[in-house]
């Protein structure tokens, strides 16, 4: 039982979401999880440093579908709007049809706790700075990149609520589409009134 | 020097930000607050609860300058493009160009701070959060309020950023003005690409 297994990560952050959705995310203890997963506390602390990370490992995986598409794209590519596209089509590769159930589950705990969300805020944070220095460092001025990253990470959130959204089946993509099309038709809108000043 | 005296509460707020731009936030007490501005701890409290509210003091106010504008539209208008926009425009009233100095060291000092920074992300939070039941009580639906009100207040963010960089002089509305023209090109440039799924 003690012995490391192929999928052991996968299998503790399922326990973890199991018992953190039936007892409550405080109420839960690490060697429960562990006797949940079928491994020992040792093996826990092998993959997660805390309890919390159990929700938030993956991290540098999930940024990188971001960026690694953006530092695909040739050095001459300074377009913003072609650039945070690249970021969201490869955010889609993190999201399967398949994720979507356990992507619904940790949802709904970090909703419950307000450090968690404040969490998860940042990690969104750090997200849209990492996407601004990625188009700054292509010479693109600073209100343009800040703005497409920003842009670019409210198009994410707002698929990603849409998706993890009871009786939602489509793919992440389709979402994303629908949600980038919404965001052509508000952009339209607003370019269509005179200028403010 | 212990009376009320009309203005009190902007003079309370001048002398914090002096201070805390000169011996940094944690250092300064209220007592010395009071004592720069010329008034008693007494007349401190009867303006702001704890020594942070002399920096969000007003939120109210600033919420109600992007909502008010809202509510003054007929029930009829359910443009998300025009309705976000009529409270950007709104915004900028509370952005007059002398207070530029003011906004500029408040800045400073709550980008010093990780505790104030997680305050000043809340606010914005619940802004975007009352914007989209601003717009969900007209029967827009939930994931295109959202995205409207998610996307006013990066605009909204973008151009309060712009606005107070050093060097800066265009007013609130001007900059406002080029930040939605990016956005514009932004979104068009995004849609000019074939769908992602």
């Amino acid at each position: 039982m003690a012995r490391w297994t192929p999928g052991a990560r996968e299998r503790l952050q399922q326990a973890a979401l199991d018992l953190f959705a039936t007892h409550g995310y405080d109420k839960v203890t690490v060697a429960e999880i562990a006797e949940a997963a079928g491994v020992t506390e040792r093996t826990f602390f092998r993959h997660f440093d805390v309890k919390r990370e159990v929700l938030f490992i993956g991290q540098d995986e999930f940024a990188g579908a971001f960026l690694t598409p953006i530092g695909d794209l040739p050095d001459e590519q300074t377009d913003p709007g072609t650039i945070v596209l690249a970021a969201l089509a490869g955010a889609c590769d993190f999201f399967p049809d398949d994720r979507r159930p356990f992507s619904r589950a940790r949802d709904a705990i970090i909703d419950a706790e307000p450090a968690l969300q404040e969490r998860e805020l940042l990690k969104l944070a750090g997200l849209t700075d990492s996407l601004t220095r990625a188009m700054s460092v292509r010479g693109i001025d600073p209100q343009r990149a800040r703005l497409a990253a920003e842009t670019a990470t409210v198009a994410f959130r707002t698929t990603f609520a849409t998706w993890i959204a009871d009786g939602e089946n489509r793919s992440f993509r389709a979402v994303l589409d629908s949600v980038l099309a919404d965001l052509t038709v508000l952009a339209d809108g607003m370019a269509a009134h005179p200028p403010i000043s």
